[in-house]
């Protein structure tokens, strides 16, 4: 079985995958979320881990991008602990740390951190935090630091500097698994559609929420995106639980195509959290 | 009159914040979004200026998070037509180009163009277009190029290798200009809320938004945002049209105060989309 993940090798991608596929699984790295969707499109893979959403940061916008938009489905979520550490090398001094590398979410993750430990250091981010840990490994300077996890430090041969330098308590992250199939129902589940609404009236959201409280199903995420077409143009993404499958859920999203220009069921999956 | 930007001067803040309060104001460049709104709070600056919400990426969950927890108010939007550009140097090579730097917004919005054009070369995230800008500037290799604006091409003397880079149509973000106060009544306003709900119940959400519904109040946004206590626990960012000393926008806002655990209104500012 193949597995792409948003790469490189070492990020929590990869962790999130080998968590739920277990740690043999054949691992694709690919460098942007798109990719892997498309390679989950095309059958280069027969799954796809992304992250969708992080507990700090909100969701990922090229996720949900690509969730509107490419011919997959998610079939299951994984949620995983990030626990970022300031990385070093052997030559690295706390007290001469200049600039400090990391994939964007994890130098926003430790945003508090840095403004009063390292408030001159330049905060250089890259693609993933894997890649900021082999450049400094390669680099070796001692004024350079990067924000990871203790599975980087194993892989590039550094040494954790500062412990769990996330703003207060640990991070999670929502991973999604993508695939061209949903799962089938369990009993516990969740569903995650996307809507477009051409109307724009007051009350059209609220009606299309109703469907769903008239039918006790309980609403586990809202937001809405920009179109792309106008900034004022909205896309709606809703969680709930339940499966697809289910009567009442299947009425309520007959409710709403009913209402709606366009609707894609992203896909059911078993409920983690 | 002092305006906070996020900084360094030449960013897209600058130029919305020049828009908005005329050339002669004097700019106060702040290294992150967080700072901005804290020299408001302090009082070091009389507005900031802020990005909220991108076409293309969305949400700035900076932003979003200091509207929640600082204690400023937004008194207007300002909505500004973004052209990413493709910089180098008089040295840049366009078969040559190994890296692009530039602000992870910037990169994303066009990663069709560096996904086709340039796939091979190194995607270096900074903190922002302008500092890609005057790093290219200043390093002055073949190999290097910047995404951002054509006022940075002027500033630091670069070339525009290509226009126009970013996927499809022009990006539209918008700003919020913060303040200790919000914007009086001008008959065409519109008002930011953010509420948590303790309750996690079936139809909480749509109880809410019929408030809105049934007193013919037109929402222009809507987005949970983590509430960092626990993932699936969300705070609701909600844009209507409607100023807060509306009798109908009043009696909307004391409904909803009544059914959450925490209501802020962020503010109401003139319409501008």
């Amino acid at each position: 079985m193949k597995v792409g993940i948003l790469g490189p090798r070492g990020t929590y991608s990869e962790i999130a995958a080998r968590n739920h596929f277990g740690e043999k699984v054949d691992i694709s790295p690919y460098p942007l979320i798109t990719d892997v969707s498309e390679a989950v499109e095309k059958r280069e893979v027969q799954f796809g881990v992304v992250p969708v959403e992080s507990l700090r940061e909100g969701s990922i916008g090229e996720t949900l991008d690509a969730l509107a938009w490419k011919d997959v489905k998610v079939n299951a979520e994984i949620v995983l602990k990030i626990t970022h550490h300031l990385l070093g090398t052997e030559e690295t001094e706390f007290d001469e740390i200049k600039q400090v590398l990391s994939h964007p979410q994890a130098i926003a993750q430790c945003r508090e951190f840095l403004r009063r430990n390292l408030p001159d250091a330049e905060l250089i981010s890259v693609t993933s935090t894997a890649k900021a840990a082999k450049q400094i490994s390669k680099d070796g300077k001692h004024y350079l630091a990067a924000i990871g996890s203790r599975g980087l430090a194993d892989l590039y041969n550094l040494k954790i500097i500062e412990e769990n330098i996330q703003g207060g308590k640990e991070d999670e992250t929502r991973f999604f698994s993508l695939a061209k199939k949903d799962n089938e129902p369990t009993g516990e589940d969740k569903t995650s559609i996307v809507f477009y609404t051409k109307e724009d009236r007051p009350g059209i959201l609220s009606e299309i929420l109703q469907g769903f409280a008239k039918r006790d199903i309980n609403l586990t995420k809202i937001e809405s995106r920009p179109s792309k077409e106008a900034l004022g143009d909205y896309l709606f993404f809703i969680d709930f639980e339940g499966h697809r499958k289910e009567p009442s859920v299947r009425k309520a999203l007959e409710k709403i195509k009913s209402k709606v220009a366009t609707l894609k069921i992203i896909g059911s999956y078993p409920k983690i959290y």
